[in-house]
């Protein structure tokens, strides 16, 4: 990429007049240069069966043609005319509660032939359609694509043949899930029920992980598509979304990112994050951490908030902020959902760069900052490089197995993202950088150390990787719930953690609600794992008059390298502690400085180490330089290491090594 | 109307034993003179299809002619008998949740044609039936009438045709909603979706608009049908009621009662409060000042407690407080729900007028001495006539476009109906008295103030109305989310508030969350939207680090008048000084006292002024009279002037001018 | 019975691998004698239709002949095979919400013709199968057997015949449950709607009253058939299960114990409880007190909990503290759910004696020093014979009147459960043991005094039998809605409380909520019946304003005996101090010592009494022995009456009198 991309969403078919012109001045204005279009708008491009209109789409083309802005085509799969619906019922989605009735967008079957074979013909008619334009810089395919829950008949069809193929014999397959228990077995495939209301948790988690496959194999059949019309520059992204809590939270259940990856060319994610008081940035980071991992490369971000709701309108210098904190995690620039606030229908409050009024104003304005930013510092800030010493190690299959299985079973409260979020956070507030990395992609080879927290589900072939990290040097550190079941979730029948007490010098077999037990003088909250020591060192005991033999948190030199197990939830502080004794075990060198003063780093296309210090907080700080001597990229002051760095609230300095 | 009307609901039809002579001389004791029978009660009129059976009413009615007491006949259409859905299972009403089952009332299709049959049949059978009795003063229409969330096949193709008529083309009907938004546009009119799970919010503002007409005609097509057989002198009334958080609240979603009134000659209305130490007479003053308006006139309470739930258990002299505050507000008195508690079903405990023992207890004496005194003091009471200076505006279509577009999204807790009993009781507790009257049924000139709250939705023609209103000499006081969107809640692509902008000196584009915001030293609760102020007095910035240079409270001089804006829900505290200072503006003077004392007033058939004065509270109240020279009407005693009196708790003095 | 029962719930069949005789060996070890097996397993007992597979059943059988280890067969009627819905898919219940998904146990409409002649079958076969077995002692039918509310065809058919019979006339039908209301009535029994969505709520009431039967008559028909196989010294048995709110809680509403219990001729329950700090005895009390009662005989334990949930797993002591609990019930032993963890399916967190590696751990150390003890204290334990004096009486009916109409509505959180239990707990936190009989098994001439805690619904023949009952010298301690509807639910048309009036010398019509209503310095939480005394003693006044002159609490000698209403919910320091003043009116004494130390007493079968002193905390305690001079039976230390006894944390003694 040459420079960095600046853009947002455009969707001229929900403007309330004709606006192309004006919208791509003012966007051009604002030091923009890209916009996403098409997506969405299938009922617009084709409004009758085989009739298609794409006028709306290459009005755009031509108006970016002309003024010189790049265009991202998304197909437009991803919501079905209401034609289509009409003409094949089956189409819409049915999940656990029943068939979704027509409406909303992700809503239909993605195994259904029918829908497969339109949503064929519209790509390609839209291919077609855009194709002669050189305004057009790549594809993005369908939207935040998931499985949408999806328990209809080609789905459930299809997972059998799945499972005879995996089982060949109807008595393995009531073997391995026990589905002897409650009476479910079955001795015919053919009297195989309707798995949508069975109480076995482990068929369920094996069913997503099918339905995951399922998701990541039609972003790959739509890949195989777009690239028999694109040109050999454009490329095929996708914008990748996350768990969803009201922003983005963890690892997505409805696709594994890392499988699904291999569809695309270049990652790309959408982010949406709190805002005012509510900003950190660890969002951004965990976002950019992992889309980056996929193809161990830079990304984009497809989408994030320029207003949003109103919690998130965001204070004068926090859009600056962000959008330099997507490219601090190796972004190579961000896109605006959306340009234009929508008057009608179900997001009108998530608004975007322009209010209802359709006017310039405050958020275009700070927009218009950022896009002369972009411009002037693009060429030191593009293609930035990161190499990381720490891998957080997510798996979707455990997220599924700890939904089914919850930690916190029955008072609610910490969820696999929970636990992944905390460790992450915990990481990012320390400024330890790191990878985010599916288990099935990790590399044990490219870390000094490795954290899995929460990691359920373990095949024996991943326990064995990280078995042999830790025996060749590794630092691993592990928490509560790691390696406990195999990847549908079946528990192994042996001592836990599964195959690695060797590496921890200690097993468990009883686990506790926390009660009143504290850790190193702090309340554990949720969850507590009553570790029998063996030959660890144990760092901490429960406090706790019942539970004090038991082990919290143990340590274990194995042959080259040594494994921590954190066995609850503990305080912020006591994580801290142990993670800064392992982090010194790993040879990792911690900053003098933390959160709410983040430093994410990397090397840029010249080869120089650039440095990021940003203050995510209302509160002026100062610090001392703790990098070689430097140069302000934006201020060009130089800052010899040790001197005094004021960062203003919400604002950043962007050092580059000299 | 000669007398006040004091009674209570009655059903024979639910009475372990034959009492109607024992029940109508304990009325008559009692002081009663009026009930009202035979709603509810289809399947007892009409066991069987075709077989009538109006004896349990007739002998009622006898009773009554016997006795001397009044009747008022209620059609029993709200509630089908189990062989009518038998025969024809469409009858019951399809919701967004589906087709609701036989067995509550308020569950049919109301634009079902065999329903319409039945009823209309039924309708005129009870009308023969009754027509020869002369205590039969007026008839009330079916029951608390709303349209019952109908999504079934007839309305869905009744409303089609009614898009058709207003939009003509699909063209123009996708761009009126942005139904390219998701895909949803249609080419055909054959092509338009099952609308219940849509995610256009405007379709079903625009759905729910309609269905409130389909019950206003449902009501005038029953009026239709009476007036071929009541006697000149009967009225037709109907028990309109309001929206239900456990008791009356605000406007009534399933139906406009504007629209609606010119189905009936008097106006009614259901009105259920909290009691004990609850009771603060706001909800009677609401409804009352809301009925009122309707036809301009003096109007009927139908419906409310004599004990209800055991939350509602009376204290003593509360229910004697209740019955004249109805009269306060221009009710021509009250009935009790129901003259006995209920034995089985799911009302048991909506206690009535007797206990569950069927005799004379506490509550029966309460009503007994409101009784005596209704006769005593009825002609210095009846008809009052009140002349507000203040209109309070409501609009249900802004109520429901709020619903869809809550203004505390994701918080919850700031509805329509609380952002209008919010500015409405803070008038109440200032001793303000006002209209409630609809946008729709607004005449400015009648006013010297107008209040908007959260007046979302508003067509050109009342934007146009509420300008001119100001132009020449008006005081309008606007609060948050006013003036933003069309009647179907599309939001107006143009500077906000939409076309006030000039009126108000001042437009916004951005809201944000209330967060740590303050205005004038109170918390903003919930909702902040950050005015840019262009040539308005600005009464009041938000106090925030970053909101700081954005106006929360306005005022602007126009033309002749002067328009207030308030864009925060702020404490009562401030709210209060603002409108003081609107009052002032107004010319409009205060009372001296306020809440707990409630003062309420009006001019009586023989051309006096009745003052009211109420306590609304446990303790002793003591005030100088603010009247001219005056007379308690029960005690007979003279006030004059600054005369002390004395008001015990849940007690009420009532004043004629001398 | 000859020895205490001590063993756990047995799956071979959910076992990874074959380890029969490696866990009955380890069983063996740990004292075990009995296990439980077969039921649950019908898929795997009958793969396909017609092919039986007892293998998984005799093998363990077999195992147990060796090795001596007791047998309980559970017919496996509860969990249905996929074949079987397969093929019938009717056989799966229709509840409320609709026809249930397979999936689940305990989801079949146990009145379905097709089930029952399959269900009969395999309980032949199964029978058949296990004929042989010397090992084999008992039977246990079905499991936690209820109604699973079913609102299938016929059940509605059934229950329609019912009507009919009961009834005999529609007019009859209409009065009994005031039909007429809401135009609800029917003139043909062929009229009678799906009654799902009734809002007749004593409708509701007589059909889930028959339900109950229905569950009944399931059982009896199932023991029918296990009499023709079984041999006269097996015993038939039913584990019964209670509310469940998390745990064990109260009556169970999906079946009536008693009129259940003639189907056996060994009572049985599952009881599950808090533990850890929560842990109580509480549960093991009431439900040992109510089965114990249904045959006025010894029961066994057939579940309880060895680790569960991860909140329930055992401080050191707690599983053997509870294990003499069940003992000083009356119960004749106790068995565990289950053996081993499961590995797969919804119950894996609900931990066995074994963890999921399989291995004797720390639980199964603790099971195993039980076993010791039961072996070598078990002659002197067993057929403890318990002779209380007071009764609680509970009732089936009432609790599902009173979760029709809530006591606490509309605030939540006073079920009839918490009444129930509230009373109950507060006796056996005084040490005052009960009987808990059903209402209809009360022969109030066992007991000096009985406590009627919210019986809501009475016959006329108990009230007449309650009546009697102080009439004849007994005492009688009543809490507020005792006495208020017939069975289904129908409230009286006469004076509160119903016909008993004249013993409690008070009645009421009002009831409030509770507000700031104190009663003898406590607050009152809930809920407030508004006595008007007649000739009682009044003992408390309610403490408020405006309802002073109103009753809470009564006593009143009535010919030889003594009444006392309880007419609010009150802390329990004044339901203490009024309980005092009652059972010393019944010649009760007290124990001086109360909770955390529990006592319970009875005989053994040499005909000495045995004092159990629980110490249910974990602080230490001593206390004075207020028993004659006594034996310790484990340490074999004598006490003379008041020598000091140390009780450590969450232990116990046991004394034998001399």
């Amino acid at each position: 990429m040459k420079e960095l991309v600046f853009g947002a969403a455009y969707y001229n078919e929900y403007m309330p007049y004709d606006r192309i012109e004006k919208d791509l001045t003012l966007m051009k204005e604002a030091g923009m240069n890209t916009i996403r279009i098409a997506e969405s708008t299938w009922s617009t491009e084709e409004p009758e069966d085989g009739v298609f209109n794409f006028k709306p789409v290459t009005d755009v083309l031509d108006a970016a043609e002309k003024i010189g802005m790049n265009v991202i085509i998304g197909t437009p799969t991803y919501a079905v005319p209401a034609w289509l619906v009409k003409k094949y019922p089956d189409i819409m989605v049915t999940n656990r509660a029943g068939q979704v009735k027509y409406g909303p967008r992700q809503s239909m079957d993605i195994l259904n032939p029918d829908f497969l074979r339109y949503a064929e013909r519209i790509i390609r008619k839209l291919a077609e359609a855009v194709h002669p334009y050189k305004c057009v810089i790549g594809f993005q395919l369908d939207n935040e694509t998931k499985h949408y829950d999806n328990y209809g008949k080609y789905a459930q069809k299809k997972f059998l043949e799945y499972l005879k193929e995996k089982y060949k014999t109807t008595n393995a397959f009531n073997k391995a899930f026990t589905l002897a228990y409650w009476s479910n077995s079955i001795a015919s495939w053919d009297d195989m029920p309707d798995i949508s209301n069975s109480i076995n948790w482990n068929l369920h988690c094996q069913y997503e992980h099918f339905l995951r496959s399922c998701a990541a194999d039609y972003l790959k059949w739509q890949a195989e598509i777009i690239k028999e019309y694109k040109r050999p520059e454009q490329f095929i992204t996708h914008n990748f979304d996350f768990g969803w809590i009201g922003y983005s939270y963890g690892e997505q259940p409805g696709i594994n990112h890392y499988e699904a990856s291999s569809a695309v060319s270049l990652a790309g994610c959408d982010i949406y994050h709190p805002s005012q008081d509510q900003l950190t940035g660890a969002e951004i980071a965990f976002g950019g951490d992992k889309i980056r991992s996929l193809k161990k490369s830079n990304y984009l971000i497809l989408e994030t908030e320029a207003q949003g709701f109103k919690e998130w309108t965001p204070y004068p210098k926090q859009l600056r902020l962000q959008a330099f904190s997507h490219l601090a995690s190796g972004a190579n620039g961000h896109m605006y959902w959306n340009w234009h606030s929508i008057h009608n229908s179900m997001e009108t409050y998530w608004k975007g760069v322009l209010g209802h009024e359709l006017q310039p104003g405050v958020i275009y304005n700070y927009a218009k900052e950022i896009g002369k930013e972009y411009k002037k510092y693009g060429t030191q800030l593009i293609n930035l490089k990161k190499k990381n010493e720490v891998a957080l190690v997510t798996d979707t299959d455990s997220l599924t197995a700890l939904k089914f299985y919850p930690m916190d079973y029955p008072t609610g409260g910490l969820s696999y993202n929970d636990a992944v979020r905390w460790i992450y956070d915990t990481l990012y507030k320390m400024n330890v950088e790191c990878d985010v990395v599916d288990i099935n992609a990790l590399n044990p080879a490219d870390y000094k150390m490795i954290v899995t927290p929460a990691l359920y589900c373990i095949s024996q072939e991943n326990a064995r990787k990280l078995h042999d990290f830790v025996a060749e040097g590794g630092i691993l550190f592990s928490t509560f719930r790691s390696f406990y079941a195999d990847t549908k979730g079946t528990v192994y029948d042996a001592p836990h953690p599964y195959n690695m007490t060797d590496i921890f010098g200690m097993e468990y077999s009883m686990i506790s609600q926390a009660g009143s037990a504290k850790v190193m003088g702090s309340p554990v909250e949720v969850y507590a794992e009553l570790l029998e020591n063996k030959n660890a060192q144990v760092i901490a005991t429960y406090q706790h008059k019942y539970w004090s033999n038991y082990a919290a948190i143990t340590k274990n030199k194995f042959r080259r390298g040594t494994a921590y197990y954190f066995a609850a939830k503990t305080s912020e502080e006591v994580l801290v502690q142990i993670l800064k004794d392992a982090l010194k075990e790993a040879g990792i060198s911690l900053y003098p400085v933390k959160f709410p003063i983040i430093i994410r780093k990397g090397v840029n296309s010249r080869g120089k180490k650039v440095y990021y210090i940003f203050n995510y907080s209302s509160e002026d700080y100062f610090i001392d330089n703790p990098f070689p001597d430097c140069v302000d990229i934006i201020t060009e002051k130089p800052y010899f290491t040790g001197d005094k760095i004021e960062i203003a609230d919400w604002d950043f300095v962007i050092l580059e090594e000299q």
